[in-house]
């Protein structure tokens, strides 16, 4: 009898560092499908014949709702406690398989799950796991190898300890869930690396090879991810019109553009894609779009220019400049209103995250604003900025601090 | 012999509610023509014999030298003190004639001052009262009424109160002068129903009836009813194009528009009627103006955006946003300056008249500009604000307060 | 044997008053030639042999290097002490030699150079100088005459006490180098007029006579007199194109335009001559250029107007109304910002020079920006007012007084 080949898709991570974004991560929307279909549900080897999400209490209903081709559970786990926990929560419905587990908010090209299944599968090899080769030391977990071999995982080694230029990234396969499970059993950690131990662990019985990997990895970790996600889902987007597209006189479309249905573009605008447009969305006199996604139900005004950024759904604007943004959704914006996007010293912008602030490692970034956002006339966002939901910002003012949700900010 | 038909014009009304504008209420302009022409002058009906203006010391002059298509007397209120001391001031003039009594900064439709006179001089009643039917309770004279017979008038007497669903409105036809005077003379009253009261006394002996009126009412009380006024008055304007019009490439015309002699659009603007433009306004290069009335010899610059506005002659704009706005004449606007016409809030929009915050009913209004205002780069108008005539508005601001006549505000 | 014509161009001046402005006076560009390509260089008469140029420590290399059609020599004035020290500091190369005399930073028609010299030498006289009829009164050297004879140079006689309506502008010829150099050596004064003075003892045994000049008369005293240079330097402007001009659809140019190679117009641009645009630059869409000079490798982004103003090579813009505006090179601007141009009360413009507001005698007239200098968004420069190289200006400022050399200046 030909064994269980389980997908355990990891969904039950906390949020906490994307706000202002509320959406789930996972349900995140691009091109009007969340990001899970886009990074996971479309992407799994066809070898699948059952997928387990482990999720957390929010999301859970909407996994328990979704339509996978095979046969799918949902577990929740309590709290997000890290891949071994999430193993754990999700062991009963395993036994006997074998494992794709997959990492959700991270987006990877789908062709390397279906390289590491073949590869196991034909291989007969015990695991396989994804290695990517950062341009730069990557805070994450290098594997050692002797040839194609792996013979362990260190977890953040530092820069310049090294033990080879690959890390492991979302996508590793386990021949045998039981054995996985029984080694992270017999593992203790009080850091967050018992994955990664026990898989270690394995390695001295068990042979795990490394599949190469040298396409994109992008996760939902920080608000301004879903610009690089955003850039990664654009490279495939097509020219298409919707349906009763309306293009008025003198509108220039340049590379591929996804018009949704109902879309209306009036005169003197210029989109250069890759873009995407959705439905019932006006975009307004003398605009310029470029690089951009547009959410559903959107009104951009007249004279806006949308650069770079992630628009979602129902965003009204009037003559403002958004360039290397994030809006989630429902944001309206007066006229004249901008996000600056470059620091006048043209270096790396920081973000606060908590107390501190972090380098987000992008010389443009725009503003950071989450759901339901009034915003005044002639005010001005400073590049990385973040503006937490349900708030309104009035007019006139330099925005250079985080705004808490539901706050009301006045000059 | 036939009787005389007087039209009594009461013009006297002082226009405090009407600041920041100064200009007389009749004396406005809409198209080129004044108020009183559009709301009275060309509305008499042709059993009119003689016009009877009562105006006050300062519109006088302008009543005196007006040219009706028949004979007029100008008689001058001392002070404004209501309808009755109106008549009262007119009565040497009024001697054995019917009257037909409108209130001059009143817009109606026309044709119920025929109707009213019409049916007063065809079923020899001794009064016709036009009555309309508000939305929502007003607060006005009320008819009493059995059928279409006119009982009394109950000023103001309360929401759940009225003796009908039928509101007193300019709109008067009194069969005998005397008669009228009489009953003024013979009434006494404290308050500003003076006339009301007379007139229910005089229905106690002779006959009054209804004329239904489901027309527009609007009147010049407030300066944001400049508005309300241009509103119905661009219902009915045709598509006219005056001499040496320049339209010059790429400019798109939607809808009515009433184009003045010698008026330039510049490239890339779109004019969405109905709007008047009026003689030697030049419209700068990528503007959009709609729904709008813009004065002579204008300026509107680079990309302006002018929407569901009044604008008075001899403005002058550069990449503006002036939306629901009221602009009396002679002002000019920096670049980047906004008029903010929503809320944060999207509620309705307040405006100090006097000491209180008066709401005007409105969840869309812009700025209240006097005359001969200059204003600074960058400034932001909150919506709502009433600014004074000869002021100058500094660059950088944010109003949300008004600005008294004759002042300098800087930063 | 014919009698050697020796050129002395004065450039030992300093700059100080051309602050913000560091580049010196004679190298500042304008369509990618220095100023003294365009004042001098070009304007020489054929009859000059010889060049000996007066520089100063820093600008002595360009004048060391650059290529006249006769030979020079470049001597350096240790500091600037006028005229007389400048002539005296030539004067070893003079010796026997007859003059003209020229200032380096004043631009007129070079043709007066030519009738100068031409009438120097067939009239056989002493001296020829070019006099000037000033509008108003000028803070210069009057000529006192006697018919086309000229008595002597009075130096700011004052308003009403003027010898003539002559005044003693750039261009002098001198038959014999030796009595001018002996006449200086003669001469005392505490003041700046040592020249002059000299001069005008000369007049009591040699002939000099006026040569009339009704052209325009400009130098780079301070540095708004960039707008006038240009103006003046923009009237000989023709239409030509560069290779690789790259127009897109919609673009409309108007009278005599000079575009560099390889320079881009975005669409529903509009560019009104005379207008100079340097080679590499882009100008964006829907932007309007007027009457305006813009540098070699620029970038104007989305939506901005350029009027009257003078921009340097190298420097970024994007949705901005520069007016009236000197802005040196390599500054970048961000959307929103708007040199305002104008004063509320529509009078003459001041700048701060030194502790002094001085009258530039403008009434429309921006910012004066240095090189190297990045702004923030929607800030607000008021008329007038002078920004040093290398500061940084941020967002949402308005900016009345002048801001110093590498400065950082935040709300």
């Amino acid at each position: 009898m030909k064994k269980d080949l389980v997908a355990v898709v990891l969904a039950g991570g906390e949020g906490k560092r994307f706000w202002p974004i509320t959406t789930d991560k996972n349900l995140f929307p691009f091109f009007g499908k969340t990001f899970f279909e886009h990074a996971i549900a479309h992407s799994l080897p066809k070898e699948v014949s059952r997928v387990v999400v482990v999720a957390n209490e929010d999301n859970a209903p909407f996994f328990q709702s979704f339509t996978f081709s095979v046969p799918h559970d949902v577990v929740t786990q309590k709290s997000a406690k890290g891949m071994s926990d999430a193993v754990l929560a999700a062991s009963a419905k395993l036994q006997g398989a074998s494992l794709l587990i997959v990492i959700a908010d991270v987006l990877e090209d789908g062709s390397v799950f279906r390289r590491i299944v073949k590869r196991g599968l034909s291989e007969r090899v015990f695991g396989v796991i994804a290695g990517w080769k950062p341009d730069t030391y990557y805070p994450g977990g290098y594997l050692a190898l002797k040839g194609s071999k792996i013979l362990g995982i260190h977890e953040k080694p530092g820069q310049g300890n090294e033990p080879s230029q690959y890390v492991n990234v979302s996508g590793h396969f386990i021949a045998h869930a039981g054995k996985l499970v029984a080694a992270i059993r017999g593992t203790r950690s009080d850091a967050d690396d018992l994955y990664e131990k026990a898989v270690t662990s394995l390695m001295q019985s068990e042979e795990f090879v490394l599949e190469p990997y040298d396409g994109p990895v992008t996760s939902l970790k920080y608000p301004w991810h879903v610009l690089d996600v955003m850039d990664v889902l654009l490279k495939d987007i097509s020219s298409h019109q919707g349906k009763n597209l309306e293009i008025r006189n003198n509108v220039v479309i340049e590379g591929n553009v996804t018009f949704g249905d109902n879309v209306k573009v009036f005169e003197n605008t210029k989109i250069v894609g890759p873009c995407y447009i959705g439905e019932n969305t006006i975009i307004g006199n003398n605009n310029i779009v470029r690089h951009s996604h547009i959410g559903a139900g959107c009104v951009t005004g007249f004279n806006t220019d949308i650069t770079r950024s992630y628009i979602g759904d129902n965003c009204w604007f009037h003559s403002n400049y958004i360039g290397d943004s994030v809006i989630e959704e429902d944001v309206s914006m007066g006229s004249g209103t901008v996000c600056a996007n470059l620091r006048l010293d043209r270096g790396e912008i920081a973000s606060a995250i908590g107390d501190n602030r972090m380098n987000t490692r992008r010389t443009k970034l725009g503003a950071l604003i989450g759901k339901n956002v009034r915003i005044g006339v002639n005010t001005s966002f400073m590049p990385g900025v973040r503006i937490g939901s349900n708030s309104m910002v009035g007019a006139g003012l330099v925005v250079s601090r985080d705004i808490s949700d539901a706050s009301k900010k006045l000059l």
